[in-house]
């Protein structure tokens, strides 16, 4: 096409103090632009000899002719490589475009379509237009069986792929309800007490209040290169790590960026996105925890059990050993929401080799059934061995192991462990019993308070469903670092009910 | 939500040299921009007494706390409003973002919904991502007949309408045919001279060598506000304007932008963009040019009549009299391609009062119609009515009228039009018939040479369909402004062929 018949000039690259996030934006003079037949806001590429990445193009008179000014995240990435020189060139169409509209006009797409569509957006070929043209028809059509194993598959081969030679077992929680970001705490060093490997990856909280990552990394460091994850699990068979250093199915941040912006959550992206960078970890065996409730991502048994059918057939087809727990999720797990909240908790529970009912059963519903799939315990032995491991002080024990190993103080303490400085409870208005303790709310006002970017801060609750109560007694405790995010938690609190109590009593007519 | 919560602080505007085109990004310190919680990538708003624009967010050490450093684009549209200062608050999620996802799990929207979604992206709350998904939708499932009546009133309503108090005529082509921008200038100035009013509008080219704007800028200056056109249309009762400056439905630009970059081009999008566009002018009576043939918009007669019954439908809704004017569109328009050249072939034509047989044909068949419309001639008597009037000089008298409204030369000669001063004259290389001349290698040669920006550049066809030729007749020349251009476009012939010539021997085997 006629775009292919410019000339690529090769530019000076100078860093800027210039920070553009995703966006990935460069700068060329007025003069260097109109000769790229590029405008600004458009998009280029930016190509050395070890990489090339898409960026939006700015145009400034500012800039130098023959030099092209590229913000922090391109500077990275040009660095590493060390190129000083880059050719730029307009970006034009991605080359898999064609198969792109193809999927939007609803025909069917192959393996090496989808590939193309991968690795093009992984390169930074398509901007958020493409990508958010991609989520849509995820959203509207969805994909069949073949395709989506396609994707999977396209996203893992796209990335890194980290190999222990060895089975790897592994446990994964869709998420959506508050406070669960402990149960890996108590689960993972549990598994890896009976010698099964289970090096698990997490991400940081997206929309949650803490995610295991920002959990753990209360206590121990979670970012590491493949061969650290690797030394690691070999020496102490458990892992508890950040996934976002691995570069494992790279596209699924690129989706979940985009998904986050419109909205979006279609249940192809969901399957995809938990197993391609399970596939990436080598898992071979795997429990997957779709909790289910009022203010869960997943409110109804029906929507749980096609979204578990999909799981199912699409592990059937890439060669994970899978079962799903569908667990209780219509309050939060345990009592307490937040990175610094939830170490303590787990870290307490581990100790004591038990805690709340909620944390203890579920960790250990998830472990046990991870040990039946090792061959650890016979069927439906599991949960019970589990909990004998966890009372025993074993998982405690594996977990200050991991602690070490991942350049943590085995020796910390549960109130070691620094909690915001600003706190407010809120007290019951009147008595009778807890009846709800909304997720939704409870995650907002964490949110509020400054979790997860703020370790520190959270929620304490101080009662369940099934509570009673008398007027005054404490529902929960917020836990803020600044008397701003401690009124803006509250602000949340003034306008929802957090906890709903109920009396004999429901209402009085005039 | 939690992201109300924000406090709102003023920032001190302040220019930058920075081009960002339809991007529109600003600059804020890394303090300011954490403290109201974006981060670099993610877009704002910017508010001011009198204006509330989006755009993207860069973080730099070099913005000094306090002030925003904007883009000359947002520094326009500041400038106006006289404002020194302006909040700056996170986009966060348009507030018609809920609609657009129900759109997308394939609910009908209502005309409230509709509305809310164009005004959030006219105001610029969405970034590309969620105009793609719009966009994605339109493609997968379009909209039914109410739904498109709902997008069309809203994208008016978003917008500028232009009144005149009395009723409009117009002419409209689809367009995908090279040489066809000067049609209009034949046209309109015919039905002008009758007294109807016809205040054509028209964008520059997109994805074409010539859009009529560019073409008559040749001529005269183009771009009026509403008062100027309602004026020169009264005085003269034609005009051949600009769109863009008038911000007649402004949701269309973006929708063409975004459709440009992902290559789609989906009906109802299409059907939404002209009727608005002329629902915004006030047009009560409309000819629509639907050019049909190999390489046009338009292939097949039944793609042609599927599109012309949604047009229908929906101008009956609007209140629109319309016909649809289905065209040969397999070839070039008479023999020119390019702003000047076609400002040319224009002005002998209406000088001479006649010339190429399609563009002579095709220009007083629309105008005919329009005349049949408007009561000036019988039905079926039109053809021959337009066809009179150019050949009396009464089309070129309201043309030099029109001229002289438009502060252009009325006393300009055809040679007096400049041509690009670098030309090369294809011949051909064997005896026999023109079979085709490729609409699609005659865009894309007279693009490669500078068209339309370069007005001068183009090509001048020898021959057409249907003309005998020897081995070394010309066959077509093409013009640019630069070596380096024409070669470009000699690049494209020489991959391609613009023209064919079949003798009576097709191929010897051997």
């Amino acid at each position: 096409m006629a775009e292919e018949l410019h000339v690529h000039k090769r530019f000076r690259v100078v860093a800027s103090k210039l920070r553009a996030g995703s966006l990935d934006v460069v700068m060329l003079s007025p003069g260097d632009a109109s000769a790229l037949g590029v405008l600004p806001g458009e998009r280029v590429q930016l190509i050395c000899a070890h990489c090339g990445c898409g960026a939006a193009l700015l145009v400034s008179r500012d800039v130098e002719p023959g030099t092209v000014v590229v913000s922090e995240g391109i500077y990275e990435k040009i660095k590493i490589t060390g190129c000083e020189s880059v050719h730029v060139v307009p970006l034009g169409v991605p080359s898999s475009l064609g198969f792109l509209q193809r999927r939007l006009r609803g025909e069917k797409l192959g393996p090496k379509e989808i590939k193309a569509i991968i690795a093009d957006i992984v390169q930074g070929y398509y901007d958020d237009a493409g990508i958010a043209a991609f989520l849509s028809a995820q959203t509207m059509r969805g994909m069949d069986e073949e395709e989506l194993e396609y994707l999977i598959r396209a996203m893992v081969e796209t990335g890194t792929v980290v190999e222990f030679g060895e089975p790897v077992f592994d446990e994964h929680s869709i998420g959506g309800v508050p406070g669960n970001s402990k149960v890996a705490l108590l689960a993972v060093p549990t598994v890896a007490s009976t010698g099964l490997l289970i090096p698990k990856t997490s991400s940081r909280a997206i929309t949650s209040p803490a995610g295991t990552a920002d959990t753990m990394e209360v206590l121990a460091r979670v970012a590491f290169g493949p061969d650290e994850i690797r030394d690691i699990a070999k020496k102490v068979r458990g892992v508890l790590a950040w996934g976002g250093s691995l570069n494992l199915a790279p596209a699924d941040d690129i989706f979940v960026r985009v998904e986050r912006k419109l909205g979006l959550d279609p249940p192809v992206q969901l399957v995809a996105s938990i197993l391609a960078k399970k596939l990436a970890m080598s898992v071979s065996t795997l429990v997957l925890d779709i909790p289910m409730g009022k203010g869960a991502k997943v409110e109804t048994e029906a929507e749980a059990e096609r979204l578990a059918s999909m799981f199912l057939q699409q592990a059937g087809r890439l060669g994970i050993k899978l079962r799903i727990a569908l667990t209780y999720g219509g309050e939060p797990i345990g009592f307490t929401v937040g990175p610094a909240l939830e170490a303590r908790e787990a870290l307490e529970t581990l100790m004591k080799g038990g805690g709340s009912p909620s944390l203890v059963t579920k960790a250990c519903s998830i472990a046990g059934l991870l040990l039946e799939m090792g061959g650890v315990s016979g069927p439906g032995k599991g949960f019970d061995k589990a909990c004998e491991i966890l009372r025993s002080g074993k998982s405690y024990q594996k977990f200050r192991e991991m602690l070490e190993a991942q350049e943590g103080d085995p020796d910390i303490k549960p109130e070691d462990i620094e909690l915001g400085k600003y706190t407010y409870t809120l007290e019951s208005t009147s008595e009778g019993t807890v009846t709800h303790v909304d997720n939704h709310v409870i995650t907002m006002a964490a949110r509020a308070a400054g979790a997860p970017q703020d370790k520190r801060a959270g929620i304490r609750l101080h009662v369940k469903v099934g509570y009673r109560v008398s007027k005054g007694d404490p529902l929960l405790t917020i836990y803020a670092n600044s008397k701003t995010k401690l009124k803006e938690a509250l602000q949340v609190l003034a306008t929802m009910s957090p906890v709903a109590v109920e009396g004999m009593l429901i209402k009085v007519l005039p």
